[in-house]
Parts: C-alpha cells; sequence; structure tokens
C-alpha cells in the first residue's frame, strides 16, 4: 500500500492497513499530521474556546464576580503552541512507526499504475494506492491581493502576535470563526462576504444568531460586499470593496474556500476527483482518493471516515451504506459564539431534495436547563421527513452545543422513527430538553 | 379528570388532558410545581452549575488568568432565589390557568371510586383519577436524628446562609450533589455513607472518579460509616459514626432516600403504588399513579414521560413501548464535578440480567476535543448486548457531560444495530469522539 498525504484521513487509513497486516508506505511533503493537526481544526479550536468560555464565565451570576481579568491572550498563545506542538509532527509519527507504516517525506506523484515517485525514489505498490492531498487555500483572483501578502488560515491559527485590526475576506467557517478568534482577542476586525449572509450553507437564523453575536462583539460585518482591490502601504493594508469604500488594517486574511491540491499529483484533473461510494478512481480500481481532496465533505471527521471506507475496501470488506449525514449532510460544527452545530439536510436543502418536509423549532435556552446558563441566545431546528416519520436534519445555535450534535446524527444516521424516539427521554434539567419540546410539539 | 399533585408529572398529565378538551382538577396542598421546582433538580443546579463553570474557567490558559475572585455565593443564592422564585407558585400556575386546569389548594384523598376529597371539597371524576403525590426525604430512624432538627433536600436547597460546616448523611444523588455544592462555597463537608462507596447504583469508576475529585476538593467522605446517633449542642451537631469515631458541625443534611406520600392518600398502602405499564392500579382501570410514588424511576423526567403515557392511555391511545432507557435504565445526570450521566445497564446489571455483554471504556478527555477542557478526569463507557448487537448501557463522567446522555439514550431507545451506527461520525475536533473511539474499539 502506498497513501500520498498523512493528513487525518491519511493516518487513519495507513494505520488501519498497517494494523491489518499490510505493508504501507506513506508520503507527506509537509507535516505529518496535515493541515487540520496544525493549521486548521486543532489550533482554531485552542484560540477559540478560551474566549467562549470567558463569555460564559461572565455571564453566570456568582461567576461574572469573581472574573475581574482580561483574557490573557499570550496564555492562550502558548497553549496553542503546545496543541500544535510548536509546529513539530514528531508528537505525530510515532503513532504511525508503532504500526510499522513506513514514511516517506516529500512529495509523491502518481507515476503509472500502481507506482508512486517521491524524490528519487519510486514506491510500487501491490495492492492500492490511497491519495489523501488535501486542499489548500483558494487565493481569490482579486487584483492586489496576491501582492498584499494576506494571511490564510495558517497564518491565522499559528499567528504569534495579534494584530490591532483585521480584515476577513469570506464569511464561511474559516472566516466566521477566525473572525470570532481575534474579536476576542481584542483585534477590531471587519469581515467582507459576497453572498448576502454569512454561513450561507447553514440556516439562515443560524447565520443571523452569529451575526448579531459578531456585532454586538464589535465586528464590522459588510455583507453583500466583494473585495475588489487591494493594496499594502507598509503596515498596512486597504481592500476596497465593491461599493467603493475602503477598509485599513493591520492585516487580511483570505477565508474564500479550499483548492483541492490534485495539480501534480500526477492525475488528470486539477480539480476535485471524483470517486465511487468505496472511494474509488473509477475505471482504476487500485486508486482511491479520500479526503478534502475528493471534495465530498471537507471535514476531519469525514476524512477518517473516508479512510475507514476505502481501507475496509481493500482488505476485502464493506462498510458502505447509505445515510443522511454524509456529503453536504455531514456532521459539522462552526465553533463560533454562539457555536452552530448541524448534521443531515436545512429545511430549505431538505425542501430542494423534494421531501415532505416539517420544521420544529425551539429556542435552545428555552427550557429548564437554560436557566442555568448565562444567554438566551439561540435556536434548534428539527428537520423532520413527514413521509417517513424520521428526523433527517438538525441544527442546534447556542453556546456549548457542540455535543448536542451526536444525538442527532445517530437519529438521523439510525432512521429512529418517530415514535419510537419519543421515549428517549432527555434527564431533567438539562438543555436536551429540546428533544422534549420536539416529541411535544408532534403531540406524540 | 383529577389530578392529585401537581409536580411536574401531575402538571403535564393536567395540561395535555386539559389541553385535549377534558374538564381537569388539579390538587396540591403545598406549591405548583412540585419539589423538582422548589426544592430538588432546579435550586441544586443553580447551586452547582457557578461552581462547576469557575472550576473548568481556573483550570483553562488565558482564561484562568482572568479569574482572580472566588465564587461570590450571595450571587449565587441570589441567582437561585429567583430560579425557585423565591418559594413563590404564583409563576407556574398561569400555565395551568390557560388551559383551563382548575387548582385546588389542599390535601387530596381518594374517597372512593373516582372521588377525591379536598378539606371540604368532593371532586367527582367522570374518567378517571391521577395520583402524582411524589415522595419526602426519609429520616432514617437514627438515634436523636429527628431531634437534632436536621436539614434534608427542602433547607440544603433553598438555604439563605452557608454553614461553615455541614455533615452529610447519606451518599447518593442528592448527597453527592449537595457535597458538592457546599463545597464549593467553602463550607467544610463530612459526607456519611453506610455502602463502601457513593452513588452505588452506577458503574464504580463514576464513584471513585466523583470521591478522588470532592476528596481533592477538601470533603471528608466516610464510606462504609453508618450513623450510629445524632446529638444536638446548641449550635453544633455532632453525630457518632460506627467506628465510634464523632464529627462535629453546624449542620446535618439527611440524604437517606425518599418515603413515598402515600399515607393519607386513601390507597391501602403506605409504600410505592404498583401499577401496570400503562400507570394505572392493578384492578381499578379508573385511578392511575405516576412519578415518584410508583417508585418506577425518581426522576423528573420520568414523572412527565409517565404522565404522557397516562394521559395518552386515558385518552384512548396507547404510547407504551418497551425500551432499556426506563426504570431502573432511566437517564440519569448526576451534577457533581465530574459530572456523570448514565442510561440503561451498568456493565454489572447487564451481566446480573443475563446479558452477553462487552464493554468499551475510553477516557473522556483523551481525543483531540478534549485537549480544550482543562481536566483529563472521567471515563466513558459503552456496555453492548453482544447477542443483538446494540448499545444497551452508557455511562459518561466528566466535565460538562450531561447533554452527552441523549446520544446514547436514542442509541438505546432506537436500538441502532452498531454496524449502522458506526456511520454516526461524531465531527472532529468535538469530545464526541468517544464515540469513534467505541467503533474502532470494536474493528467496524
Amino acid at each position: 500500500m502506498v497513501v500520498v498525504g498523512a493528513g487525518p484521513g491519511g493516518e487513519v487509513a495507513a494505520g488501519r492497513l498497517a494494523e491489518a497486516g499490510l505493508s504501507v508506505a506513506i508520503v507527506e511533503a509537509d507535516l505529518v499530521g496535515g493541515e487540520c493537526s496544525f493549521y486548521a481544526c486543532m489550533p482554531s479550536k485552542s484560540l477559540l474556546r478560551p474566549g467562549a468560555l470567558l463569555t460564559e464565565a461572565r455571564r453566570v451570576p456568582g461567576v461574572r464576580e469573581a472574573v475581574t481579568g482580561q483574557l490573557d491572550v499570550p496564555a492562550v498563545l502558548r497553549h496553542r503552541d503546545e496543541v500544535i506542538n510548536n509546529l513539530d509532527d514528531g508528537g505525530q509519527v510515532p503513532w504511525l512507526v508503532e504500526r510499522g507504516v513506513k514514511l516517506f517525506r516529500g512529495w509523491g506523484r502518481l507515476d503509472g499504475d500502481k507506482r508512486v515517485v517521491v524524490g528519487d525514489e519510486v514506491l510500487e505498490a501491490r495492492r492500492a494506492v490511497i491519495l489523501a492531498g488535501g486542499t489548500t487555500p483558494t487565493i481569490p483572483a482579486i487584483d492586489g491581493l496576491a501582492e498584499a501578502n494576506p494571511w490564510t488560515n495558517r497564518e491565522a491559527t499559528t499567528a504569534k502576535e495579534i494584530p490591532a485590526s483585521l480584515i476577513v475576506i469570506g464569511g464561511g467557517v474559516v472566516g466566521a470563526e477566525m473572525t470570532q478568534a481575534y474579536a476576542s482577542f481584542g483585534t477590531r476586525v471587519t469581515l467582507v462576504e459576497g453572498e448576502h449572509r454569512l454561513l450561507s450553507r447553514e440556516e439562515e437564523f443560524a447565520c443571523v444568531q452569529v451575526t448579531e453575536s459578531l456585532t454586538e462583539q464589535g465586528v464590522d460585518i459588510r455583507t453583500g460586499q466583494t473585495a475588489k482591490s487591494v493594496r499594502r502601504d507598509g503596515d498596512q493594508v486597504s481592500v476596497t470593496l465593491a461599493d467603493g469604500s475602503t477598509v485599513t488594517a493591520d492585516r487580511v486574511l483570505v477565508a474564500a474556500g479550499r483548492t483541492p491540491q490534485s495539480a501534480g499529483l500526477g492525475l488528470d484533473t486539477d480539480g476535485y476527483v471524483q470517486v465511487d461510494d468505496r472511494m474509488r478512481v473509477p475505471g482504476k480500481d487500485w486508486l482511491y482518493v479520500i479526503g478534502d481532496l475528493n471534495g465530498r465533505a471537507l471535514f476531519t471527521h469525514m476524512a477518517k471516515y473516508q479512510a475507514a471506507i476505502a481501507a475496509t475496501d481493500i482488505l476485502g470488506g464493506d462498510m458502505v451504506e447509505k445515510h443522511l449525514a454524509d456529503g453536504p449532510g455531514s456532521p459539522r460544527v462552526i465553533f463560533t459564539e454562539p457555536q452552530v452545530a448541524a448534521v443531515g439536510y436545512t429545511a430549505a436543502a431538505a425542501e430542494k431534495a423534494g421531501l415532505k418536509v416539517r420544521v420544529v423549532d425551539v429556542g435552545t435556552e428555552a427550557n429548564a436547563g437554560g436557566a442555568f446558563t448565562g444567554t438566551s441566545r439561540g435556536t434548534c431546528r428539527f428537520v423532520l421527513d413527514e413521509d417517513k416519520g424520521v428526523l433527517v436534519g438538525a441544527t442546534f445555535v447556542g453556546t456549548e452545543v457542540a455535543d448536542f450534535l451526536q444525538a442527532a446524527t445517530i437519529a438521523v444516521v439510525g432512521e429512529v422513527p418517530l415514535h419510537r424516539l419519543r421515549h428517549a427521554i432527555p434527564s431533567f434539567p438539562t438543555r436536551s430538553e429540546i428533544w422534549l419540546y420536539l416529541f411535544n410539539s408532534l403531540g406524540i
């Protein structure tokens, strides 16, 4: 086996196959552990949680009085540095070594069937090749942007100094999360988004509630505004928007989507690589593509999931199952304050898919458990398929709702009939009583 | 309809039946809203969460530096007073009134078929009577205890002043939670438990982890020790234990179980009232008993669940379903720090029930999401029925795990086959990846 790319997907695939007794080589041109471990999920959450926790501490009577100081940003950054091990992948390599996976450092390129070239080395796979090359930040063709030395997620998540002001181009997940993090550090953030709202794939109320919260935190949100040109002037960067206005800041962060890292891999595409449900490239039964590179669901957890599917297939098993918590319906959490956690269809997506939909909305804190958090912001939405009588989607917005999601994911994947689901009684007084509200709304 | 007892169960039953068009009377001798709203779940959580939140704030780098003060106990008590509305049920009554439920204040007593006497009034039910009388704290027959004017949950949850020292008799849920609350207020707490461990119905590791944590917080835990005698001496109370040692404190709290409030109801028992799965008393098709009083599961959420079952039955429907998240397997959360949340069987209970059990344990924080909490304490256990290939129980111990429970409850109630459950992918990096560990352990 040859695995190209040692991000979370590649690591899981290599580990599983090696544990099953196969001889596995893994190829990595950058850090073992991938974008996620060093420049994305992990550092971003280490930057985000302290601010969220402090916000909640300041809201709750009895605790707020104990909080007299400010977020200690240098301490947050030090902890971030621990989480990313100072950009040293020495903590990640042993996991592979212990499993007998052989690591080749360098750029891996397909060079014929089952053959991967890394520098001067040629790796010949007997069984299969898995490509897990991931994505890189997209730098859109905005006049002057590339020349202005913009930050991407990499610089934003690993910064050693906090700019006084920051312009964020793009209001998707990365843009919203980095806006949240830097706002909590005291940076003046201007968020520019071409669409008319942030987080455009999620329920509109999620966008509204995150937008309200960021605005209250002092963020200047400019939606429906594309950046037309960018100019660097010494230490300052200016961005001119479509309406002619100009914003100036110390830094500009580009968070305008991801580009698959397929060019230079020896494929006949430089876009996302199409695969079947077993993660195989059609017509090449020895070639699998997992993770961001196949464009199915750009999430670490789904890369790991696809790794398991591919590895199982290679080992002669079959773990392919159709369900709604995959692809665009994949479970997802946006770690803003409030957080947004969603799985399956949004109401709009379900309707677009032709489902007969019933929607139940409830305030996240509108139950007994909500009396003990310090906020009243947040809505939960359950999306039901009325014909099948099952949950097909859910969105949770609120403080610390990330771990609310697994319940909905299990209900969606398990296709638990609502008349049965109704017997899953949330404990009183937990905020999980949002589920009880669902049952009561349905009169079941 | 006549409903006797306006705690959460009685309220839900009365509300449902009134909404369905029935003429409903509800009888309450104490506060509308019941023990839960004023003397149990609600005030106890308002006393517990601030301490838990402050503890977490002190553990997380960047936040801990902002926390220079102590828990503001008077502020906690003021918020508690808001939560319990200063022991005024005026906030609860409108919910009933809006639904057309007629409230009778006084002690309701059965006086023949379908007849309830309240003081001078006689209420004749046409359809049925529901008894929802709840429980009161048990005062065990310990020499001198009753005379020593002990606290029960009522005084502990509503105290206006915090004693410097407290002896808690009983290490079940109430004892453990009140020990936790008062320890967080700075009270020197001695916890006396006759069994050899606390929380004896839960997994042993849960007991161990809560015991370790309380001990670190300065609690003096005396397990395997029964209280033999209690003496009041002015402002101080002394408790002599079975080993001859004596503990002295400002207050003594009795948390030694509950006694059903069945005496004086006109029943032929003063114990728990046996009911069938529809909550009916066998042989009396007009008499339903719900909540604590039937002894099936002494939890507010299960009282409300039973209320729905009884109301549905009275209205000619049927919502009885057999599942494992009921009775002794009911979902349950203990709001200590760490919290304990459990559903279905413990490993021991599953084995005792004759199931072929597989157990998977994982550290609650032993995943990427755990890097962002400030603790490493806590274990999660999944209990699987190997013959059926489903989850039959789960226990979560850790900081803020209360809302982890609903996922397990849905899996247990939904009997989602493990090979299907495996596709419910937790979002990275959330602590819900404990589920991924489960799947990986099973090699699926």
